[in-house]
């Protein structure tokens, strides 16, 4: 049965979800997609900003409240949980128990038992849960994947990705804008933050869906990026100049998949350099190299050819040609960065029509998993971990993955 | 006793070895620095290509043979190692036996037991052995090896490179041109050339000075590359077109050090690329990214900019003021990568002057040991192997080091 338009809660106002009620929401609530029947943080005061600027876009007010739980108990359809990573599973499990239809941002897991805890829930409710990994949808990841599909690159050998991305201001201020990131950079050390780069290469690989992650091996450089950012630009009497981060500055991961192919992914995150997801696609015939923007193909580029210079920012050329479905249906005229519309919009969509999403349990499952994973392959000494199985044999022989956005099949 | 003009015999006269006689033997004969007193390979015809060549440029015809163990009862200076890569550190230890002095080229060692034999029988002659890893003088590594010198980058704790070469012609066509990769893409399973990028990072973390390699894991992708390529380009009927290739396309390692930093190379020769080393390396106050030809600076560079080709190709502004000593030694107009003549001069100034040379035989044996050490962790599934101290503790007081071109210590 199809529902009309969609009664969806938030649970969550911090900088994300803040962003998320004012550029993604919002636009849905107007488009005429959802209601937005609930909003919630811990947090009083961001509860009333939430309301404020609901209030100043014309949106009838919502139930609000610093309560997730008041929040579970109402009619909705849907929820989407934009809190601290700690709480995303948690939260996304009593939703489902309440009938709810979760919708999880982007975060690791922090043992593996909640990750099956998180299966067997939505198994046992019958309520699928989405990972709203918006990276997958990026315009880059999505070119890639048609190129993947359309055998443009041959045989899938190899991915790498990164979460590359300065975080020392954030997390050095952590404390005065409430930041779950602190503490967990002072205790854990990890790929704390997998998903951006596990999500669009397990789509690319058919993680699941044919194939599965095995098991990792992770190593963690010192941490000192933190220390020296904090005392340079806070003084060494800075309430944190002498608080010993665990984690480290660059944490090196590498999957073996059971197809053969090698996934290997970073967290670089309190160090100083430049933005990148570093999204790599290798297979026999080209790949796409994300860093500089370039597709080198077999036949069409030089092997020979030392100066790579040559292919930096070719991407673009391809662009067209390889424009994925979701991109042609909702960008037409190409234009921005419209990742979070598009990941949000495949779970309104999913909600809608009572159909498995694009990005299911199972997913959410093995890629938060990389986290905890990693916690203990660093513990150990970069020691071998096995990847659960989240689908118990199920990725071999799939029947209930929707035809969705990423199916690799070529009708 | 400072020698005048050194007697030196070349060993293995393949691709490398008659470039290397052209381009960088020739000339230092010119220079007056060297006697080019004996050259060798196994290979007849290739004996004769290099006397003819000698012969063309007017330099005095050499000891000609087939058999190296001739060359090494030559009264010789020193030996330049240019052969297949097993045959490397055998050689070597001859020539020391011999009591003449060892330049060995590029290339991994076979087992952990070779490169302790090498260690052991320079300590028992009293006769050094040098790497002779090009790479080290690189324009690019040898900025950035005086950037961290002289602290730009704040404290080092990450490095990275990579062997990123495709080399499907080479050893696809490996039988006819008696190509000693072939062999080993066929047999073995390993990082198989890691001292391009091991060395210059090695010398910038001051590994075997004050730091040494810990262990290290290793992961391989499955081996595709080769085969796709032989079909395509050279038909299904081609002798090597069913042949299972042990070598995965690409191999990635990661590796500890005892400083807590961590170091990420990856070999990636046998899938369609365009060439580089990737050599990275990251600072608490700064980096240098070599894909991107990239310098980030703490300050000078906005940690909030998402827009990284903001700062491509920007490293040659900082070229001039980082210049290395070498490099304005012999280079002081800048121009062309002369990585060899760089490394060869380094070499024969060591022989000269009877000093350890700047890439001494604990480096060899720690850098070319990478290559035993993964081929282990892969095959027992990524598991940490540790890496010997070949300097049996020395490393943590070194007093056998030249003042040479990679002292860390700034006078």
């Amino acid at each position: 049965m199809k529902k009309e338009k969609l009664k969806v809660g938030a649970i969550g106002l911090g900088n994300r979800g803040t962003s998320i009620l004012k550029y993604t929401l919002i636009p849905f609530y107007e488009e005429g997609m959802i209601e937005i029947s609930a909003i919630c943080d811990n947090y009083e005061d961001r509860v009333e900003r939430g309301l404020k600027e609901l209030e100043e876009k014309g949106v009838p007010k919502p139930f609000a409240t610093t309560d997730y739980r008041e929040v579970l108990k109402l009619d909705l359809d849907a929820v989407v949980i934009i809190t601290s990573w700690e709480t995303h599973v948690g939260i996304a499990i009593e939703a489902m128990k309440a009938g709810i239809y979760p919708g999880i941002e982007a975060g690791g897991a922090y043992n593996v038992e909640e990750c099956w805890e998180l299966v067997e829930t939505s198994e046992k409710t019958g309520i699928p849960c989405m990972l709203l990994e918006n990276c997958c949808y990026g315009r880059r990841e999505l070119m890639a994947f048609e190129m993947v599909k359309r055998g443009l690159f041959g045989e899938i050998v190899y991915c790498q990705g990164g979460y590359l991305h300065d975080l020392r201001y954030e997390v050095s201020h952590g404390e005065e804008n409430r930041h779950y990131r602190l503490k967990n950079y002072i205790h854990r050390n990890c790929e704390n933050y997998p998903t951006h780069e596990i999500g669009p290469i397990a789509k690319i690989l058919g993680i699941n869906d044919g194939n599965r992650m095995l098991y990792l091996t992770s190593m963690s450089s010192k941490a000192r990026g933190l220390h020296d950012y904090i005392v340079d630009r806070k003084g060494k009497d800075d309430k944190y100049a002498d608080t010993v981060f665990n984690q480290g500055d660059i944490i090196s991961t590498t999957i073996k998949c059971s197809g053969g192919e090698l996934i290997h992914i970073t967290l670089d995150t309190t160090l100083p350099r430049a933005y990148s997801r570093d999204f790599t696609i290798r297979g026999t015939k080209g790949g796409y190299f994300e860093e500089t923007d370039s597709v080198f193909l077999d036949h069409t580029h030089d092997e020979f050819e030392l100066d790579r210079r040559k292919i930096w920012e070719n991407a673009e050329e391809y662009a067209e040609e390889y424009k994925h479905t979701v991109w042609k249906k909702y960008f037409p005229k190409g234009g921005h960065d419209g990742m979070d519309e598009l990941v949000y919009r495949a779970f309104f969509e999913s909600v809608k029509n009572g159909t498995n999403p694009p990005i299911d349990v199972y997913d959410a499952a093995a890629w938060m998993s990389i986290t905890a994973l990693t916690e203990k392959s660093i513990a150990l000494g970069g020691a071998p971990v096995e990847i659960p199985d989240f689908t118990k044999g199920k990725w071999m022989n799939r029947t209930d993955i929707a035809d969705g956005d990423f199916s690799l099949k070529i009708k």
